[in-house]
């Protein structure tokens, strides 16, 4: 007896079972939609699309599953549609199963029910009847039914007025919003303020400058750091500033945007309940033409996690350098050593840290392509790049958010000064000759800085071989901590 | 007698003939820097500094010279200097000469004086430094005194209280915001005018939608361009967004940005001389160090670029594909015809502009992947990738400019639908057939459209041929103009 | 009893708990390193750092681990690199117990007990020292002895003779060489064969060409396909033609390149063990400083990657287009349909295999840069973005290689031409009236064109109408079979 | 009189004006094509159709102009194609005019006459369409007829045999095959001969390895070296490797890759003239559908050109960051001195030649990217992004070569080794103590490293002072020398 629909997909069982991964289902029941029966495994809640996309995309395996947020942003979602058809009309009793159905797929109690993977169709239809089967099967389960009986119906009662064209988008938004808010934000706020913590620690801390990699005039290690302090808080305004287009919601425009099959306001209900279930300040979009056919939010964010991504490769970069040592490098900073660097060689802490980070900075710089590229290539009434652009954004959030958590952890929040070594490097310099010139004039300066260059001498001890200042001249003229501000 | 510091630059003037492409002068004069004399062609304003950068990078000949806004903010920034300097000191005679002189840089006139290429010091110094020695040779001129002679220092008069390390990244935020400004805000706001002047226009036209490539419901021809204006109009509102930032000028900074060398106040003050210039909201910068040592502002801005990119493309896209034909393709739009297509075939319009369009979007993404690998290496207090991040953004803004205004004028603005191709095919759909369905029930409505498509004949006519409506009640129930929105 | 080496990491059993998903261990054995001493599940193989990496390292989650083919490709160095060992005097006991454990971890049995992911240090030392624990104390239970009492020891014993600065990239190159000879050019071989055998089955449908969209002269179906087919062809080329750099292996350069702390002769060993034990050509790293400190094989390999995307990008758009319908669009194949379309709307076959692939494509292309922008990054002796290009790699050779597989299978394979379409809108064309020139001259066939395209008639229609041929001369001169090549 | 073929173009010739940049013309002749007459220029040698361009396309400014390379190509093509044709019965006198007037196109003499830039069609018809214009104008007139008198005819006699859509692709690839031949490979040569000669001048100065950017064990700076030279060497390979699909030519493919209107064998003989013109081994391309519908062969040379921007990136960053200082750096490398770094500041040389050519890396990196998004849009029978690929390439190509060579002359080359600095690096760093283990074991050791550590003494003296040593022992057993490579 054959499990399958038709012949030409025989191998399907057995890719079926690789396919899904450490399920070994000893029972099936029988699912069925518009193409026929399938065999679908007794223990999962899908139903007969799930299962058609699992085998028919077979690609990248159990990691390149459809990212959680979007799973939980189904829950969200489902939820309140249901809610919302009630007021329409749906059977309360069938609207409020759905609706707990729908709360623990968006408390992620399901996730072992959504198996498929991000390369699928491009408008993410498969996922979306995902959630609808899941939650069909479980809220008749809740009534009483057994799963797949259609007491519970995917397309009638859960995707009630409802597209795979609108809902995904819907979710991506909800997702992206949540994860920006609650893993990425926070995280970069608390960056800022140990960064800013810092840049007031090291306040009084007088440093050479470097500028091409060189030696240039002093500043203090403090304002060093309030660069980097500024790069994230410029970094927060950045990801905020793309939140508005990011709380428009698709939901309500249907197959192409004009909304068909909804009443009118629907849009509005939905997106209010949004907001309300997940307190966030989702709108229904102004255009739904544009929130099928477009997903340049979704550039537009990744666009300030690219810049963000820039800002810390920057930091990172500096810290490692300043850091680098213990004898041969630059050695101004001393890094929290939170592994064996070396098993004999004491000193040698490896920057870990912003190793990780920068990593990570690569990757959203690659993600950002990903997006632009998809995001490029809409057409007509629908961009079908969708679950690739859902996917790399959410993963920029976790990974920006979670590195910067770690960084500021593991990292930031330790560093020392190596006051001893930032003095010494400031006091060998020969930058600080430039506070002679009033003094001596700009060509005996000059010929200061040459012969200590020349000879490997300090300033002082070549000033004082020239004869051209007293020891306590120059310890009176060459006082770097007056070379950090504009003067009076 | 040598016309050259050092002999292991034996091959300078050679290689500055090659580099002067045809500046073919006959007669030089000396300028001398730091390094020692050199030759200067007579009829050129340039000094030394600026001859040995000629000479030391010979990278990628005269369409690579610093971009011409970059020249302009140069003048307007010096310009604002000496107005400020004399403020501070700076006699009122040299500083009204190096004034007249920097405005004549600024509008453009001075041009053939800046002959440096893109690929020079990171930071830009040799840039700052043309423009010191050109507006000093100038001023000298203008003051009566021979090009060279140093009665207007390049230094000391032109760049006081400045550093290549903040006068570079002033210009670029100058000239960033200038062109946004000028180039591109209106051309984007006059493409969003006429796309929405289209939506109004083809507003009663309904059309077949289309998503995944393939017929879905419909939709007005109006609602399909609707998304097309409301993705053009988001695009201006991204770009805005990142103003705020770029209206930060570095000026004040100097060397580290620390303001070493400069009076207090000195940061504010030219930030305001640059508003007053300008006419633009410039302010100082909140952390200068922050403002040398990266550019992320730059890479937020040219996030929004490569936003307003990806919905160039789209539409573009769209609009090329609904032109498509004249007999084989879509068909549903006539665009303007602007240049032969084809000498014997009428109706072959190649949608020329669209490409052109689409061709630039390509070139602003991978603009945006040079400036965020520029803007993530910069290294402690200078990042060094100033010119090329610099060129590539001015480059993105006027390129997104003027092919967004050609797109409008030679494209848009003369779209045309093909209202009678529009109607066929909407009307040998088979999607509208979900409109029978209250009528005459799911399973014949389905029997209709599956008769319909095996016999490729018109729905009505699979409906007659059935027997299960008659002509009328056809006509009455299958009215795409009432699937174009929610219902009440 | 604190289970903790020291305070400063007090929160890190919660966050171990977090960090190991789904292992509830109820039991932890202590393991130690030179930091001190640690616990650790007692279930599982790994030690004491690869317990740190799992502590510092949160992030990204599960989905994040370092990828499967870089875990068995250290199985299989470690098992080659204790034979090679045991020739230069490794107790063959313990020798011949890692070799055995080396080859569990080869063969995927063992993948449990690598839980680390990417963004760690990024010369992937702790995935080292992860392979390092988990064979050593899998050899000692081989041997009888208990984890974590160090009778094999992970440095002196697994790790003897390297360093994790050449073995991460020595598994990076057996990963990328593994997967490509063995998932990517198998797949992208069958589906050269399945379009150069689609290519021959259209031979003799003759169809319109399109240009710029739009109309253009007639070709074969078979002639579109064939260029489908050298695309893949040449891009399998591609791929090759970057294997003999993969193919070089960095083992035996131990920390910085020199080889230090090897014997001579090691790194050649190693790379033939290898070879045999892969049955794939590697070979010793010609230069080891080059094989640490950069990375440009793999950014060559991704390249190449990025190419063969862009043709599948191209390939898939076209199909996607060519199947467009089923009446409003192109209309001239007939895609396979996997799974239901539209419920009530037969013929609605979306492209979703198309949609897949493509996709896959965007990522490759934002993967490729997230690897240039790690291949540039690398500081003198060590490139420390190893584990993002390795996995950015491994993911694209995966995807590219699924993705390649499914569209093969569920998509060219079942292709079909719409023969009575792709013959209407070729005679409808008005692109054929090239072919009256010589017999009624250019005038007259212009005119022909001109006035179909007018009235909306064919051709023949018009030259009828006009009188200047019969329908008889019109069916001789009109033979667009005559229009597919160059003539005799 | 009107100058304008239609009203709707009122502004032509003021936008013309704008357009024309320095082309002060005082006088018109009057040209004609399909469209209709319209003004072109007296002393220019274009015609209609660029005249058309010229207005339609006002986008980017005169430095977006077509490159050169392109330009001087169709020189060589139409010159070959003259000669072809001839053969195939065009008349020998107007063949020979035309291989005259093409001659000097391909020699550059015309470039003035070829004013559009690179966003126009995206076939490059209007380019060809110069191309075409110029060369028949310049051969009538060597005819001793007058411009626009069409005695030569841009179509029936420039143009014979071929379409845009071959023409284009042609020069693209002889631009693209003479530009690598010429100016990169040379330059890349160039570069690699003199890394090759440092590292052999360097072979015998032992200094301390960087790994993690933290002090390693040691190596020679030959050894460093010798990795740079690897990486060069390797990314001369990487681009020969791409050349063979470079040297296919789409000649003869006309309209839509069938050769329509040639006669068979013309596709052969027009590459067999173009290797003979260019003495590079051209060949015509074995399957012009891909030839014309997708540019593969330019995503891969670019991405073998990225791939050498990745090498550059580290090599110049290395460089710079070992050249550091003079005083607070690394300061291992003394960098020629090619122009004032700091008027008072000796020693303070900038690695400006690092930073251009890192720049240059930057844009390449991008450009690859707007090759790639173009490469991947191709459309059934013609791709419509070549302008934007070839101007990427090209300007890759020259910018690598010309950066490449600046850095080899100007910086490379007089790269001297600090010794001294190097010398005292190495032995104050605290890695050598891993050669005391045999001697006094790893405790010791060990504690001899953290003695020195801890008082920032040296190995040496940490070791008298704990009693472990005799400064002779100690002498006998630090051998760094010892330390650069695997023992026997």
């Amino acid at each position: 007896m054959s499990i399958l629909a038709s012949s030409r997909r025989a191998s399907s069982k057995a890719s079926y079972l690789r396919a899904s991964f450490r399920c070994y289902s000893s029972a099936f029941r029988e699912e069925r939609d518009t193409f026929g029966p399938i065999q679908v495994p007794s223990d999962k809640l899908w139903g007969a699309q799930t299962q058609r996309s699992l085998q028919n995309f077979e690609i990248g395996g159990e990691r390149e599953r459809m990212p959680e947020p979007i799973i939980r942003a189904f829950g969200v979602l489902k939820k309140c549609a249901a809610k919302v058809n009630i007021g329409y009309g749906l059977d309360p009793a069938i609207g409020n199963a759905i609706m707990q159905a729908a709360q623990e797929v968006s408390e992620g109690k399901l996730n072992d029910h959504f198996p498929l993977v991000v390369w699928q169709t491009g408008s993410g239809t498969q996922s979306n009847m995902n959630a609808n089967e899941v939650i069909a099967n479980r809220a008749a389960e809740i009534l009483g039914h057994k799963r797949g009986d259609k007491a519970v119906h995917p397309n009638d009662h859960v995707n009630r007025s409802q597209s795979s064209n609108d809902t995904f988008p819907t979710v991506m938004h909800i997702a992206a919003a949540t994860e920006i808010n609650s893993r990425l934000l926070p995280k970069l706020k608390q960056l800022h303020t140990t960064l800013h913590a810092k840049s007031l620690e090291f306040n009084d801390i007088v440093k050479i400058g470097r500028t091409h990699t060189q030696d240039a005039t002093p500043l203090t290690l403090g304002q060093e750091f309030s660069g980097y302090t500024t790069q994230v808080k410029y970094g927060i305004d950045r990801v905020l500033c793309t939140l508005p287009r990011i709380y428009q919601l698709a939901q309500g425009g249907t197959a192409v945007g004009t909304g068909l099959n909804t009443k009118k306001g629907f849009d509005a209900k939905i997106a209010e309940a949004v907001a309300e279930e997940t307190n966030l300040p989702f709108v229904t979009a102004e255009n739904k033409f544009e929130a099928l056919a477009a997903h340049d939010a979704f550039v537009e964010s990744s666009g300030s996690l690219n810049t963000v991504a820039t800002s810390l490769m920057k930091i990172a970069n500096d810290i490692r350098f300043l850091g680098s040592g213990p004898r041969c490098g630059l050695g101004e900073l001393i890094l929290p050593e939170n592994e064996p660097g070396s098993s004999i060689m004491p000193g040698k802490v490896n920057p870990t840290q912003c190793e990780a980070l920068t990593m990570v900075c690569a990757q959203i710089m690659g993600n950002h392509v990903a997006i632009t590229v998809g995001g490029s290539n809409g057409h007509f009434e629908l961009n079908v790049f969708k679950p690739v652009m859902a996917s790399n954004l959410l993963h920029s959030v976790r990974l920006l958010g979670d590195a910067s958590a770690s960084f500021e952890k593991n990292c930031v929040r330790g560093i020392q000064a190596n006051r001893e070594r930032i003095h010494k490097l400031l006091h060998e310099s020969l930058m600080l000759v430039t506070s002679l010139n009033p003094k001596i004039g700009y060509d005996n300066a000059a010929l200061v800085a040459k012969t200590a260059h020349k000879e490997g001498s300090t300033l002082k001890e070549a000033a004082l071989k020239l004869g051209v200042l007293t020891s306590e001249e120059f310890d009176t003229l060459v006082v770097p901590e007056k070379m950090i501000g504009p003067s009076d």
